[in-house]
């Protein structure tokens, strides 16, 4: 017969730590503490199968479950020497859900689950102490009923005010025996009003009671909504663990608390917790009393009347901190504890890995390392890439007050304060007057780049995660709220309004890129400090690494910054951006109001010595590092003034006719920019542009002896590439014959991957431009996709935004085909990646896998990546081996 | 030793007809000729492959070629009894190009070589006509000096004119001797002066000039130019025809001309040529003299005074007569002949293939079949299928004088004329009044749709040939000029300019949608006549293919226009374009406009009634025919007005708050919106408009007792599907659970092609939506391509513009992949396309190749459609013999 029941106690148990996945988290470490020989109250757990099967039944439970638990409640009560439901000698037990990790929305805990008007009395005898069984059995009824019965808890909480103000006490502990048989009286009236029914007085009915309630508990709304975001699988199930109680509320020698083992905040090698005497675990999260710190330095520290354990009960004390070094030892990490004393008796209820921050993390990989507790392999797998992002940006100070008026995406993380500006003229002008601002644009185009780096961080009303201004912001490391759809900007008015609050010009406003918030005033904001752990451990991830980390640069600035994060070289360089600056973006739309080729040239020529000089400086910091440029992608529309203002201007300012102008602007307009006259299609029907940008990049190469690599973008055959390559190879010979230099493309239209094979004859190297590659394999505009995407993951069409993580199944398929075919034809061919995705933890995984040579991200996201491909190189030795 | 020379002459010749590759389409069938024992002047084929190498060799012909050329002279010599070169008894040779197909740019011919001061006094005495070797002699220098030296032939004219005023003479044949030799003396002189050397007198430097030019002419900029346009490869290379020369220019029994073996405007049986007495060929194209009819019927319906070659020389008439009838019988083809007749001999100089149009095409097909010349399959695989777009439409009366002021694209076949408007209402107004108007439109949208059904043809200044105003056109077979860059449209104005030309609202233009011409005033057009021929090529064509052949149509009259054409079923009813009427864009906007579910379903309600009407009238057009409907696909920002102007009104027609309006309009816009908020995302956001059509769809199938085809666009992966269905099940479980129905999708994204096998679960039929996949696939919006296609196709990068033609290799692999996929999961599933390519020959081609069931496309292209799969039935039958 299946086994459905695992039981454990008294220094042994049928699980271990290893069966997560059958008896949840809690269960499985409850087992594991039993084998450890540690005091655990002894009981037992249903495996999360049953809860499977509940549901594929049709929220029925198998048969043979009521046999396995009986028996398992039989060896309990043969442990404990007490009997479930027993007159005299009552069996008391907490029921509480695990899953295979912890999930808010599920049932948390049943205690004293066992006791009715007979049993209380049993209970106050053998413990010698009616007020703790009365206080139970309130307890319980108040725990049960909102727990398992669904009946509102502050319904309770009023009735236990309304009687303490009666008796004129404030604490629950000043309540004596009356006021608690009186609580109970009024409890279980109150449930019978509620609910039409009694409370359930038979104890194997409260029993089944709480197991289905961790069941259903498993489909309520908020653990649904939680699994979504946190993409656990509705098909795990959770498993229900039944212990005998343990009782922290019997008096001044009973107490219970949590601890972590190491503190989670900064990683430092210390106890850290809180605990109440006389009391159960309930009464340490709600907060009614103030609970006291575990360590007398901890006490002393926070300056506390209240003792602490080590000074009230140092026998006790000394046990438990035993009990956490073996803890910790065993499960090599922090722990995240829970415990109750009974009558000066250590009991453990609970032990997991511990959650911490992004620094404590780090501190504590590398502290375990050195007391040789784990491998720095196990230390690098252990930390999350992503949270490495708090440490990179300043962030909001926690403590601070903050009124929240909006809430847009996170679209660049870390936080910043300003006045608000609305455009990008007037954040440069604010920027020379030494004033900090935020610029506010319903969206943002390449004109607003020097706005943006003046700006101490953007916000926008519209585009996603990926829409220029978020792109843009996170390659600059400034943060940025995008797609705050609830904003409406007046640029005419200067201001924007949300709801009933009106933010004009130069009000101050804070924006957290990591939350997506939007805020009132100014919120103290703390600065990123990188201390020697974070070294050490990117030390060790590039240590293991096989993949190269780039980073995506094109000013000096970028280029400084990617290599003070490690960068490898600069995987995308992309030119146009160095077209607008003031002084450029004059020459650059004369070119394309030019009549013809030599009109086009001369344009050209004004725009490349500065070229010429971009380079020379990214090459010096870059030194040995590969540096791959992008010749010109955008459609030249982005170039041209839009509004009829701008135009005016534009024309008075360049002397060109208006009316050319407005008429060469309608030419260019364009119904899907991202599908049109851009890329190398501008170097096929303008190849005097990419020729002098070839010739900008040799000329630079030539005098600093770099050996550069010249991609060309938006290729869909081989055809456009040996086009392309005539053109360059003629600038190159004129300039600088004996500059060694490669030439590849990226691969960011579905077609590309399948010709990739073709293409390979022509490209030393591809580079995956995912961006793109995503919007096409998928029809998705990344600046459009706002008004669909959260209904198509909270559908589970999408398990997330595909432009923040790699769509593995379509694109990737196509990023596996075009690698496989590109390899056929020129074997050492090499493969980076340059979208979006390159900083991204799980894709980077998948580029991996795939065996490419390199990722290319922004450059605040270069340390992430490195940890991500250490992780993604240890995965492919784990996978590897499991293979031979 | 290669064999780089053919001889032929005297019935019998090295090559023959199949070796067209080799010896060029001339040459292989004056081979052939010889073959069959018809008089041919002998000569020798100078062979392809000597072009191509004197390409691949710098202008360098083979070692070998030499020797080989004078023995074949020398061939020629033996048969003729003459010596090139020799002064009493000369042989004379034409040199002419002879590519595989003709080509207009190249060498045409060089007639009387070998002639200089002494030949031309052997000439004289061995032909005992001074006057001829004269004529001969002064032909020779003019056509050498002007096709191979490269000096202008109007300077010859000019020195023949002022000798012919001299002599007071009119036409060339009134000359003396003397007035020819002092042509001769003129000529030379004048060579003499342009090239600063003197005019060639050795025979065998002139024969090798020739050759030589022949080469040279396939590198002309024209011969490129043609080449490009019609695809020819320019490495085929053109062969070199030497021949004795016969002469039609020896006195009254000598005549030269041309011929068709049936008449190629009609295709009726009749002989159908011109010829001059006493000329040489040139004459005949020169038009110095009037030619005159072969046959004495042509010459009396021509009420012709010069007699006809049947009258003036019945034997040669009747010989030639004999030797069309063999030509046709051995080709099994229509055939285009010259021919010389010298002293009463006949000599035939080429035949080939004759050019006909699509009438003639068609009755000449059944002819030969009635004929017993050619199988059905043969007459089936030798017509066009895209020239019969020219039987389906008006055409302009070919011999109306024009002024055309413009060219666009020939976006939609036909001709029209009619005052120019400039906007869909005033279309509509001018229609309401009975006037025939051109909708001129910078481009169209779908709310123009009503005034495109108006118009009597629309012109646009932007968009390609499958823009929005190109691709409804066609689907109502209406004529349309699109991208009309010249074109500079002022609606403010109501007029546009065009160089110096100004076309005000009312001004009469006509405009020819199938060259892309504008012109000014109105210019005759004839109608067309489905003609007898018509329908029986049809009925065989249906007999053979094993293609379906279905039309996209959303209105009663597209749909019966389908059923006309012979339509089996409707492929793609686009329910979006029953939304711009009138009456139903206001329901429409209201939907877009409410607040909330409850605010959209009132409005859907309004339109559902008016959604089932136009299915119930479909479906009773349709009888058992299958009809696929696809539901709502625009981004819904296509319904709401743009400018200010148009927002003012609507607001004010719908009593809407224009603040609302303007904010909503706002938040829809898109960046690209191909890429956007629409297809299968709507009903994802909104699943209330997928249900209204559901219904509205399976109401009227509950009415007509038809089995319809729900259609989903857009879709990526198998998730939104399976969210649909359970949408479209709902409605049909509540409306008409007895209707059957069928649940499929677009394919039209590269990720749903890759994940056509889970797709293939839920859809029970896929149709490739080609229009979008080649969008998405290579990354080209069809709205935006114009700036940079015809670079692309003049470069090579693509063949041709891959919205008129299947990009094979790319977005074909696709197709191949999802086909392969879906079946292996569903066996059955039934695959059709309904992009633009769903009408073009060379992609139902391949959509046999990947075993589609049917094809889909507008109703005027479904006769087209229907020859093309019978012409891929064909091919595919052939390709499988082979195979076997």
């Amino acid at each position: 017969m299946k086994k459905f029941v695992y039981s454990f106690g008294d220094g042994s148990a049928e699980g271990s730590a290893s069966m997560k996945e059958t008896l949840g988290g809690k269960g499985a470490n409850l087992a594991e503490m039993c084998n450890l020989g540690l005091p655990v109250p002894p009981g037992f757990t249903i495996t999360t199968e049953v809860c499977v099967d509940y549901y594929k039944e049709g929220k029925k439970t198998p048969a043979a479950l009521k046999d396995q638990v009986s028996e398992a409640l039989k060896k309990i009560e043969d442990k404990i020497g007490a009997k479930f439901g027993d007159a005299t000698n009552p069996l008391l037990v907490s029921v509480r859900s695990g899953a295979r990790v912890s999930m808010p929305g599920m049932m948390d805990t049943v205690l004293n689950l066992g006791l009715n008007d007979q049993t209380v009395e049993g209970l106050a005898k053998k413990s010698g102490n009616e007020r703790f069984a009365w206080d139970s059995y309130r307890r319980f009824i108040q725990m049960y009923s909102d727990v398992v019965l669904g009946v509102d808890h502050y319904i309770f909480e009023e009735i236990i005010d309304s009687i303490k103000d009666g008796a004129g006490v404030s604490l629950d502990t000043e309540l004596n025996i009356n006021h608690l048989k009186e609580l109970v009286k009024t409890f279980k009236a109150k449930v019978q009003e509620e609910l039409g029914r009694p409370f359930p007085t038979d104890v194997n009915e409260q029993l089944w009671g709480g197991v289905m309630a961790v069941f259903d508990s498993w489909m309520s709304n908020r653990a649904i909504a939680y699994r979504k975001i946190h993409e656990i699988g509705d098909n795990w199930g959770t498993a229900v663990n039944i212990q005998s109680m343990v009782f922290g509320n019997m008096g001044d020698t009973s107490a219970t608390g949590v601890a972590f083992t190491r503190n989670p905040s900064t990683g430092a090698k210390e106890l850290y917790g809180e605990y109440l005497v006389n009391a159960q675990g309930e009464d340490v999260v709600a907060g009614i009393r103030t609970p006291q710190s575990i360590t007398k330095k901890a006490r002393e520290e926070s300056d506390s009347d209240l003792p602490s354990m080590e000074e009230v009960m140092p026998n006790v004390y000394k046990q438990f901190i035993d009990t956490c070094k073996k803890l910790e030892s065993h499960y090599r990490d922090m722990q995240d504890i829970e415990f109750t004393v009974q009558d000066n008796k250590l009991w453990m209820l609970q032990t997991r890995g511990g959650k911490r921050t992004a620094a404590a993390a780090l501190k504590i990989a590398v502290d375990l390392v050195n007391e040789g507790l784990i491998s720095q392999e196990e230390a690098l797998k252990r930390i999350d890439p992503s949270a490495l992002d708090q440490l990179l940006h300043p962030s909001l100070d926690p403590k601070a007050p903050k009124k929240v008026i909006a809430k847009g995406l996170p679209a660049s993380p870390g936080a910043a304060s300003g006045g608000a500006v609305f455009s990008a003229e007037e954040a440069e002008d604010a920027k020379a007057r030494g004033k900090d601002v935020i610029l506010v644009r319903i969206e943002t185009s390449p004109e607003d780049i020097s706005g943006m780096h003046a700006a101490k961080g953007i916000l926008t009303a519209r585009g996603g995660m990926t829409s220029h201004a978020a792109v843009v912001a996170r390659g600059m490391g400034k943060c940025c709220v995008s797609g705050t759809g609830t904003l409406k900007i007046d640029y005419k008015a200067k201001q924007f309004t949300v709801g009933e609050h009106t933010v004009k010009a130069g009000d101050i406003i804070t924006i957290n890129g990591t939350t997506g918030e939007v805020m009132l005033g100014k919120v103290p904001t703390t600065q990123p400090n990188l201390s020697g752990d974070f070294a050490e451990v990117m030390k060790w991830a590039d240590s293991v690494r096989t993949l190269k980390v780039r980073a995506n640069a094109e000013t000096s600035l970028d280029a400084e910054t990617a290599r003070k994060f490690g960068a490898e070289g600069i995987g995308l360089c992309r030119t146009e951006h160095m077209f607008f600056d003031q002084d450029r973006i004059i020459s650059m739309r004369e070119m394309i109001l030019a009549e013809d080729e030599e009109g086009r040239r001369k344009a050209l020529s004004k725009l490349q010595p500065m070229q010429r000089e971009d380079f020379i400086s990214i090459f010096n910091i870059m030194g040995d590092f590969p540096v791959t440029i992008r010749l010109l992608d955008p459609p030249l529309h982005e170039f041209l003034p839009h509004s009829e203002e701008e135009m005016a201007e534009v024309a008075k300012a360049s002397g060109v006719n208006i009316e050319k102008l407005r008429h060469r602007a309608a030419t260019l307009k364009e119904s899907n920019p991202m599908l049109g006259h851009r890329g190398c299609r501008l170097g096929i029907t303008y190849p005097e542009i990419y020729e002098m940008q070839a010739r900008a990049i040799f000329e630079a190469a030539r005098e600093t002896g770099a050996k550069p690599e010249i991609m060309i973008p938006l290729v869909f055959g081989k055809k456009e590439l040996s086009i392309l390559k005539n053109v360059i190879d003629k600038a190159h010979k004129s300039v600088a014959p004996k500059v060694e230099y490669l030439l590849g493309t990226m691969i960011e239209l579905p077609r590309a991957a399948l010709k990739a094979g073709e293409i390979a004859d022509v490209a030393e190297f591809f580079s995956f431009g995912t961006n793109d590659l995503t919007q096409t394999t998928m029809g998705i505009s990344r600046d459009d996709s706002a008004g669909f995407i959260d209904d198509y993951k909270s559908k589970g069409i999408v398990e997330h935004d595909p432009f923040a993580v790699l769509d593995v199944e379509g694109v990737g398929e196509l990023i596996k085909i075009a690698a496989e075919r590109g390899r056929a034809t020129r074997k050492d061919i090499k493969l980076g990646i340059c979208g979006e995705h390159g900083g991204n933890p799980a894709s980077i995984n998948f580029c991996q896998q795939v065996g490419l040579d390199y990722v290319s991200c922004s450059p605040y996201r270069v340390p992430i990546a490195r940890l991500a491909a250490a992780q993604a190189a240890i995965n492919a030795k784990i996978e590897k081996k499991k293979a031979a």
